[in-house]
């Protein structure tokens, strides 16, 4: 990742996404999104290791920073709060991206059923990070489950306003919201 | 349906279980499971369009059953109640399967792609209808949808469970005390 190559990730990943809505995720060879970047596929590889990981890569990170911030939470919060704040933490880098990146990506995935089921697994892994992290903290295993699912369920949701309306608040803003108006609802 | 085939559909239903776990759903043809029930192809096609409905033919009754329980619930019930009570309604058919169909169906699904997918499918079918039925009965949109996905959340932790440990409590139960530990856990 030489200094002349600023970005290459970026370029990368927007390249992708235009020729993705141009021509189709299974259309789009990792040569053209190299080329369409100016960059070399070789330099392509050294940030991702296949097309769908354009789409991906940042899934890592964000599950990371889930588990972080379970494991960091005082000890005296409650295990909903602790989840809504992992899930906050993780809109968050979310929210530094550009703001029609999510839109682009998502209107990508819902195209396709392979890479539907690749974001299904990704939010399914998101709820077993935070349900690992909820039992450790000495939550039961069956209500780490039940608010782990509640977590994500909630996050979807916010999500889904977010990538539907670029004109809404950011991510965090949107969640912090729905996690409020759940625990109001919920309160009968 | 003549006399003459007496429970046709449930044999179905079985021969494809057997079928589906012996050789894999793939191999498994429509021929195959009209055999093993002891009944002709064409029975098959009187009870399921396709293969695949064998394990998703109980779908839109289950879907039925949601959207009548929302409209039918007292005016003066708060949403999450009345999603609440609409998926116990719905986990109410399920019980009265036998207890074994429900872990055995899941395996089928769980091994293959499309099938997961096409459960996906039914499980954001069930977001729409319950989010539907709150918009009717008044609820602003987002918390209308907030509930309905957080709702769907409940009934698959509690489903896992139902699914996982065929000596648990009936599903509705196991429903019942999902939503009112959630309720608990989001009091704080």
């Amino acid at each position: 990742m030489g200094r002349w190559e600023p970005n290459a990730r970026g370029r990368l990943e927007e390249a992708a996404l235009e020729l993705f809505a141009e021509h189709g995720y299974d259309q789009t060879t990792v040569a053209q999104i190299a080329d369409r970047a100016g960059l070399t596929e070789r330099t392509f590889y050294r940030h991702f290791a296949d097309k769908r990981e354009v789409l991906f890569g940042g899934g890592t990170v964000l599950e990371e920073a889930l588990a972080a911030a379970v494991r960091e939470a005082p000890a005296e919060a409650a295990p909903y709060d602790v989840v809504a704040e992992a899930l906050v933490r993780a809109a968050s880098f979310l929210d530094e991206q550009r703001r029609d990146h999510a839109p682009r990506r998502q209107a990508v995935i819902e195209a396709h059923a392979e890479l539907r089921e690749r974001e299904l697994g990704k939010m399914a892994a998101w709820v077993s990070t935070l349900a690992d992290g909820l039992r450790e903290r000495g939550v039961e295993p069956r209500l780490a489950d039940l608010i782990a699912e509640t977590g994500v369920a909630v996050f979807r949701t916010a999500f889904a306003t977010w990538v539907t309306d670029t004109r809404a608040q950011d991510l965090r803003s949107l969640l912090r919201e729905a996690f409020a108006d759940l625990r109001a609802a919920t309160a009968g």
